[in-house]
């Protein structure tokens, strides 16, 4: 940045004071309020610092190697819920995150704001709970911090996790690299960890527990770049579900993305909860689930490489990229009409990770 | 790790349940309670895992290179104070714990946790904050993150930033390398920090206003590295100040350190701000202060070095490593009387960062 452009720099808040005056819990539900906050309060702020918005995991050069870098913070509430917990969750994002750009997760750093009062074995329990993550996600813990914020300042356990991957291929793996024609294929079913946090947090019983999918997902991607399949997009399905995900790729990419809702595998208990709750299961955050954009030629066997893994077990093609509906996301839905799947506008449920 | 290892792993709490139930705020104040935090329950809980417990920036070499990584969340109450904010200490405090290790700073990521209620124009300072501090600190934002917790869970605003630096030299800086003879460097008055925290918390009105010192220090770093001056140790004298981060490094070292209390430069105003609220300035809270072991027939040019820069005006001797006192810190005091200068107990002043 040159100081002309520095002077030229507009200091006032590019978010509408007027209509928003005070943050929102939907400015960070994953829809379209916390893409406004990213692409114009964040995004103007730290122009010209090289940030990144667009992708999970930023890509830096140093000393000539590619590296991704990435972070998350965990708000998730409550801290455990049927198949994971706060600590579990916050390896396998940032673990995901690194993945979606093809790189091999190394390290991770671990943050907690530990709110006074929190019993000293939930903590433990939670540190566990990370150990068994990170080696079964096979990523070290390097480094750490810890803050304790008074009673009433917080709520029991946020962590923040930040990590480096390595990347090995010379692709460009991302939505600028997705062409008309592409398949897209998902590694199992939808909304399980959605409906687990929901279940556990307002004490619902349904005939069989759902437990979330968290899962890592670096060996998926590692054994689709190691088997040489040329990958476009990798993207996880967390805030805001499978439809938010594809409409950031779509408007990122300028092409149109078009899904059989037909083809998408929700399990009937997820289904039956869905309709209760009065939620759809395609804007419902999962934790252990990716789409993947690849080649019509390449797709079978992606498919294959998928599914011999337990995470993708459930591998399949759920919809293709076209030049039509440039920017945008179509659904031909379970009753055979299309229509467009927007981004989500509200909050469909809030701290789900 | 060896399945043998793992087998051998013991689950109980590391940390005395009976004594401790519950997380208290002293845990999060740099004193004794947080060492036993981290060297119990986070050794333990990450053991075989690759934890650098003992440096606040991790070193991990990837494709034969050496990087620094380093995380810190920032719970700062109140999210303004004379001479900063909690956006500015976010960027200033990962980059001084890079430059600790030697690394030049590359790039940070910012994970926000924001209070759902937060005015939208106090978050774009407070980002505008974060691109100064960025600039001027010569470091990149890369990626981040948003999360927006409930009402009441939490206080405003939390950051979370995470950093990679370049480690470009072939020492080893760090406790370890300390020797017997080494002075001790610092590069400024003491106390300025807590006190300016404090006083904005509680309505406190001084004669002159008390600043934060809050500032990058990686400039001073570079600068002795450039001039290759044998650095052995740097540490940022941030929560439980500088007898906490000296009593850390006699103990990671096995060395005793003495200092010359009449040395150590605090200026009047904070002198009497401490003793009117009944702290020690030699556990209050800095966050521009850092001190620097180097030989004795090298402190004079690092003197010179230190004080040619605007952040090491007032750079000055203040101790020397010793062989006698093995692991332990010892004061001369203003009053000629030498006594053991002990770690915090209890929790001076807790989020000041």
């Amino acid at each position: 940045m040159t100081m002309s452009d520095a002077l030229r720099f507009d200091f006032t808040c590019p978010i509408p004071i007027a209509e928003y005056p005070r943050v929102l819990l939907a400015h960070g539900g994953g829809g379209r309020l916390m893409q406004q906050l990213i692409g114009r309060m964040f995004k103007k702020g730290f122009d010209g610092l090289g940030l990144q918005a667009d992708v999970d995991a930023a890509e830096v050069v140093i000393n000539g190697g590619r590296l991704a870098f990435t972070t998350d913070s965990f708000v998730v509430h409550p801290l455990r819920f049927p198949g994971g917990d706060i600590g579990s969750l916050a390896v396998y994002g940032t673990v995901n995150d690194l993945a979606t750009s093809g790189a091999r997760p190394l390290c991770i750093s671990t943050s907690f704001i530990i709110e006074e009062g929190l019993p000293m074995e939930t903590l433990w329990e939670i540190v566990l709970s990370i150990r068994e993550a990170a080696l079964e996600a096979d990523v070290r813990i390097v480094t750490g911090d810890t803050k304790v914020v008074d009673r009433g300042k917080g709520d029991g356990l946020f962590i923040n996790t930040a990590g480096i991957g390595l990347i090995t291929h010379d692709r460009m793996i991302g939505p600028a690299a997705i062409e008309p024609g592409d398949v897209v294929l998902l590694n199992g079913d939808l909304g399980r960890h959605g409906i687990a946090i929901m279940a556990a947090r307002e004490g619902l019983q349904f005939e069989t527990e759902i437990e979330s999918d968290a899962a890592p997902l670096n060996g998926l991607v590692q054994a689709l770049i190691d088997a040489d399949v040329p990958l476009h997009c990798v993207r996880d399905l967390t805030r805001g579900g499978l439809a938010s995900a594809l409409n950031e790729i779509a408007a990122a990419s300028g092409k149109g993305i078009h899904v059989d809702e037909r083809q998408v595998p929700v399990r009937e208990d997820v289904r039956g909860a869905c309709e209760i709750l009065g939620f759809d299961p395609l804007y419902v955050a999962n934790e252990g689930r990716m789409v993947f954009f690849v080649p019509e030629d390449a797709a079978d066997r992606a498919l294959e490489i998928l599914s011999s893994q337990e995470q993708g077990r459930g591998a399949c093609r759920i919809g293709v990229v076209r030049d039509a509906d440039a920017g945008r996301v179509t659904l031909t839905s379970t009753i055979g009409a299309t229509r467009i799947l927007d981004m989500l506008s509200g909050e469909q449920l809030p701290r789900i990770c």
